[in-house]
C-alpha cells in the first residue's frame, strides 16, 4: 500500500541498514516499522528523518514519555492514522497507563474545542500574554 | 475586536460573576482572560466549557504541566495564536523553564513533518501496532 | 497589505468592472469587498470564483442564511479570519441573530472536539452507517 | 479497531448505563453508536461529552437539523470519516433531502477553496467588516 | 462506498455524458475515476468543477507536471488519500519520475515542519517580506 | 513578537553565528530573515532545521523555484502567514512572475475544494489507482 512499497531489512543497501540497526539498537528492538521502510526508498530522507527523531526524542527536559504524547496529540490534531497508531504504541513502551491515554484525549479534545471558540469568536489577545516570555531558567 | 465585545467583571450578570470567581480561586489569579469575557456573552457556553476545562485540566495521571504541553501542542498545529499565548503563560505558569520550550517545540515540528511524510508515502499501519492496546495498569 | 494591492472600480478593466458590476446588483450592495479586488489582478480566478459561489450560494434546498452559517464553520474551522468576519457580516445580514451565532460557536467547537475524540479513540464506523444512503425524497 | 474495543450495554457499570440509556431516549433510538462504546472506557469523558451534546444539539434558535448540517460541514473539513458517516446519518434522520446533502457539499467546498484564495493572497479585513457585530436582537 | 453509490456511464443522463465525453477527451483516456462519478450525482456540481479543473490545469505560465505536484502538495497536507492517488497517478502520466516524487514529499514534509516552528515562535513577519511584491512581468 | 525576541548576529554566539553566515553564503544575500533569529534560541534546533533546507531545498530533480511554490503551496494550506510571506518572495527571487502567481493560487484553491468534495461524498478509490506506482525511471 505504500507507495513503493516496503524495503525490508534483506533488500536493503549497505547505507540503509546501516539506519535500520541504529534504529534497533537505538530503540532496544529487534523490528523496524514500516514507516522507515517506506521512506527507505529515498535515502536522504531517511538518514535525515532518522538522526533528526533520534536527537528530538532522546531525553533532555522533557522526559521521553512525556515527548511521546506530545507526538500524539500532534498526530490526533493532523487525523494521520498511522502516527497515531505508532506513537501510541511507543507511549505504551514509554510507561503511559490507559488513564494517562484517557487524559491524553480529553486534553486534546478540548483544545481543538477551545482553539475553535476563541476562533470564532475572535478573541483579541490580551496585554499580559503579550509581555515577554517569563525569564529562562 | 472580539464579535459582540467582551464583558467585565462588574457589567456581569451574577450567574457570570460566579464562574469568573470559580475560575480566579481555582487558578488562583485575581483577573480574567479575554476568552472568558468574550465568551460570557453565551452563558450557557461559559458554563460547560469552563466546568469541562476545570475537570479536564485538573491534576490526575497526567499533572497539570503536561496537560498544558499537551495543549500548546494542539493549538500550534491548529494555528491559533490567541490559544498558543495563553496556554503559554499557563505552562510557564505552572513549571516550563525555556528548555521545556525548545523541546515541545522541535516535538511539534518534527510530528508535524513525520506525520506528511507518513501520508504522502501512504504507509500501511504495521500489524504489530493493530494488536490490542497494552494491559491497563 | 493584499498580494498585489487592491484594483478599485475606477481602474478597473470593463471584464472586470462587469463582474463588479454583477456582484453588487446580486447582493444589492453598492461596494466592493477587499476579496474580490484582491484576486481581480487574476480575472479569469475572479470571474470563475464569482460565477460558483452565485449559483452556489443562491437559494435552493437550502436558505442562503444556513448556507452562510456553514461558510462560517468551515472558515472558523480553517481560522481564516476574513473568511470568518466576511461571512459572520453576510449571515447577519441575511437574519442571523445572536442567539444564532451563540448556537453556531457552540456547535462548530463541539464538532471540533469530538472529531478528534473519534480519531484519538480510532473509532471503527458502525456498519448502521455503511447502509446505503437514505432515500433520495 | 477502537483502540481499547467497544464496551456493550450488557457489560456496562451502571453509570455508563443511565448515560446510554439516556442517549436511547434522547435519541429516540434502541442503539447506541460505536463513538459511545469506545470513549465508554472513560466515564467522565462519556458523561461530559453526552451531556454537551445533548445541550448543544437540542432545538434552540436553530433547528437540530441546521445543528447537523454544521457538524458535517466542520466533520467534512477536518475528513473525520466517523464523524462524516454519523453525523450525515443523523442529518437523513432530520430530515436532509438528497437535494440538500448536494448543496451542503458544494457550500463546503467552495468555502475551502475561498478560504485558501483569501490566505494566498493575503487579503486585508475591510473596514466595513470590523464594525460592531449588528445588534443584538 | 461514496454516498450514494457511481453513476457510470451507461447509466448517467445525456448531460453528464457529455461531461464524462469531454473529461475523457481532454485527458485522453477511456475510462472514468470515481470523483466525477460520485460527484454526478448533482449535475450542477459536475460541470462546473470539471470546467473549472480543465481551465486551471491546462498548461499555462506554470507547466502541467508543475501544476500537479502542487495539487498533491495540498492533499497530502490535508490528508486526503483519494487525491494523494490520484493526483499521484496524474503526476507520473505527465512525467513525475520517483525521483521526483521523493523530493515532493521531502519539501511537503519539512513545510509542514517549519510551518509550525514558525507557529510555535510566533515569528513578526520580516518588513523586507512586506514590500510591495516585486514587479509584474 | 516572536517568543524570546529575536537573535541579531552581532549578539549571537560563534556556533549560531556560523549557521548565519552559511545561510547567507548559500543564499548569496546579506541580511538573515527573522525565523532563524527566533529559532536561534534553540541551536540545536537552528542547525538542524537550516542543515535539512539546505540539503532538501538544493536544485535536485525538480528545481528550486518549483520547490518554493510547492513550499507556498503548503504554507496556504496550512494558514501560516509568515510562511506564505517569507517563501513568496523566494519564489519571485527565483523566477516566479506574476502570472505563475496566480496559477499557483488557483492551483490551490482548486484542490482545497475537490478535497473536500472527495471527503463529502466519501469516494472510494479506484483500483487504477492502487496499481504499483509507475516505474522508476
Amino acid at each position: 500500500m505504500s507507495t513503493f512499497g516496503l524495503i525490508e531489512y534483506n533488500d536493503a543497501s549497505p547505507e540503509v541498514r546501516a539506519i535500520y540497526d541504529d534504529i534497533m539498537t537505538t530503540r532496544k528492538t529487534d523490528w523496524i516499522n514500516n514507516f522507515w521502510k517506506a521512506i527507505a526508498h529515498d535515502p536522504a530522507t531517511l538518514k535525515r528523518t532518522w538522526e533528526s527523531i533520534k536527537e528530538i526524542m532522546a531525553p533532555g527536559a522533557l522526559d521521553p514519555l512525556t515527548k511521546e504524547l506530545i507526538y500524539v496529540a500532534v498526530s490526533v490534531t493532523n487525523n494521520c492514522n498511522y502516527c497515531i497508531a505508532s506513537h501510541t504504541a511507543s507511549a505504551v513502551k514509554k510507561g503511559m497507563t490507559t488513564a494517562m491515554f484517557k487524559e491524553l484525549q480529553a486534553v486534546i479534545g478540548m483544545a481543538n474545542e477551545t482553539n475553535k471558540l476563541v476562533t470564532g469568536y475572535q478573541v483579541a489577545i490580551d496585554e499580559q500574554f503579550n509581555l515577554p516570555f517569563g525569564t529562562p531558567k
